[in-house]
């Protein structure tokens, strides 16, 4: 692990970090924010949206001051494998390939050498996080934004002991269900749609909820509300599956990291006092 | 005036307007945030620094949270005039031209028909906002980072009645003194000296002291604080001309925004306070 940057942020620090990812086998970035003081600290996994870096929440989230005061490691992940020889979309989209992996194994080729971002989240990631930085692993979070809303509540769903909180901000809850997900999913898992549901949070809580109560915001002036999120499909399959949850519908909110800085705090505050 | 984009942040609004702007001969970006509730609210000018745009703060800085919490409204101009016909360094450097107005009336050729950023951030665009947002004009303060420290302080001392309050971060406090500063004036003012310490607020406080008390965040691990923006210099002649002043030295803090971040909340308590 190299360490890229190091900036001192409400008197903990900011890192940027790189290493060789073998299950991406590339290159990958990660961002690490860490409070002030000596640990071990809880630590909160933040799943970006489509197109993003490991760079987007640490610059316009807002959520170092928070952590700061509440001694909470977050780790930001970038968002698909990323370097020379691995394959994007054709026609450069910005919702598959690269800054879209989808928080899952693919197992179609071309994409399935290096598009295993369910494995390096769940698995390489966290290891690394326990081995190189002072926190109590067995009190970790998961959450994210959009693309890293869906992963956040399937990597939550499929590991709750793992990853014992979640939450969302205007996640894709159901994408074997919207254009995002169906595009993502055909090309990534193939046209077999018994593969899609292990990828799929409105699937896998019908199936398995878990024992923690999920926290939704959802902004309600959010363009893609209606095509790509539908976040009632999450809570009404959740609802039936007796899974706790809350859904926020935050009235004229958008999309934008603007939305998620007006309620991170919330979010910090929600993980930090379940775990 | 024309909103080129208008998002909901903590309550209120962030909104990026575009004004064809007469000091400046081209037309120019400005974002404002205006909390929620109906005013009129006393209101900021953030100054920002070299190569930024009216972006850079109010994504990164996480003001909106209390601003939103104190009524305030904030400003945010470009750092530059722009667009077509606007000259800019002949080898494009990011210390002088486009994304550099240095906050002040240039009066050599090339830069005298579009460089006037002293008179938009003084006169035009406070008139504008004046005339469009709900803002008590009486109660206004300014504040900015490294270029756009030392333009909140020159536009103070120079303006103390019209600009009531003062703060900065890491502000190039004696721009005659220092490379970017003597880049800047030569080219924008021409070799006579006498001119520069009209924007110089080193100078300014030694021959005119407000009555505010300024205040100043400077980070002790700013790589631009040894030879450019020497803090020091100005609160020498700041306490032998009976300037107020207070100034911290942040240990450990950078240049960047996450320094600013972590202490903008001090600073727009100050400005409230004081207003």
């Amino acid at each position: 692990m190299e360490q890229k940057s190091s900036v001192k942020s409400f008197g903990g620090t900011q890192g940027v970090y790189s290493h060789a990812s073998t299950a991406l086998s590339c290159d990958m970035n990660f961002a690490v924010y860490l409070p002030e003081g000596n640990g071990p600290f809880p630590v909160l996994y933040w799943l970006s949206g489509l197109t993003c870096t490991e760079e987007n929440f640490i610059t316009k989230a807002g959520a170092q001051r928070v952590a700061s005061e509440l001694g909470l490691v977050i780790v930001a992940p970038d968002t698909s494998p990323r370097g020379e020889g691995v394959p994007d979309d054709p026609e450069g989209a910005y919702d598959f390939g690269l800054g879209a992996g989808f928080y899952l194994n693919a197992t179609q080729e071309p994409w399935s050498k290096h598009y295993k971002m369910y494995d390096y989240s769940t698995q390489e990631l966290p290891a690394l996080i326990a081995k190189e930085f002072p926190v109590d692993a067995g009190r970790a979070g998961v959450f994210g934004h959009s693309m890293g809303g869906h992963g956040a509540m399937t990597i939550h769903l499929k590991n709750p002991d793992k990853f014992k909180t979640c939450s969302a901000f205007s996640p894709i809850v159901a994408p074997s269900q919207v254009p995002w997900g169906k595009k993502a999913f055909s090309n990534y898992l193939g046209s077999n749609e018994s593969a899609w549901a292990e990828y799929d949070a409105t699937a896998l809580v019908a199936k398995q909820p878990s024992k923690a109560e999920i926290l939704i915001d959802q902004g309600a002036a959010d363009n893609f509300l209606v095509e790509q999120l539908k976040p009632q499909l999450f809570a009404n399959a959740a609802s039936e599956a007796g899974q706790a949850y809350v859904l926020r519908m935050q009235d004229g909110y958008d999309h934008s990291y603007y939305f998620i800085a007006s309620f991170i705090e919330d979010h910090l505050r929600w993980h930090a006092e379940r775990l």
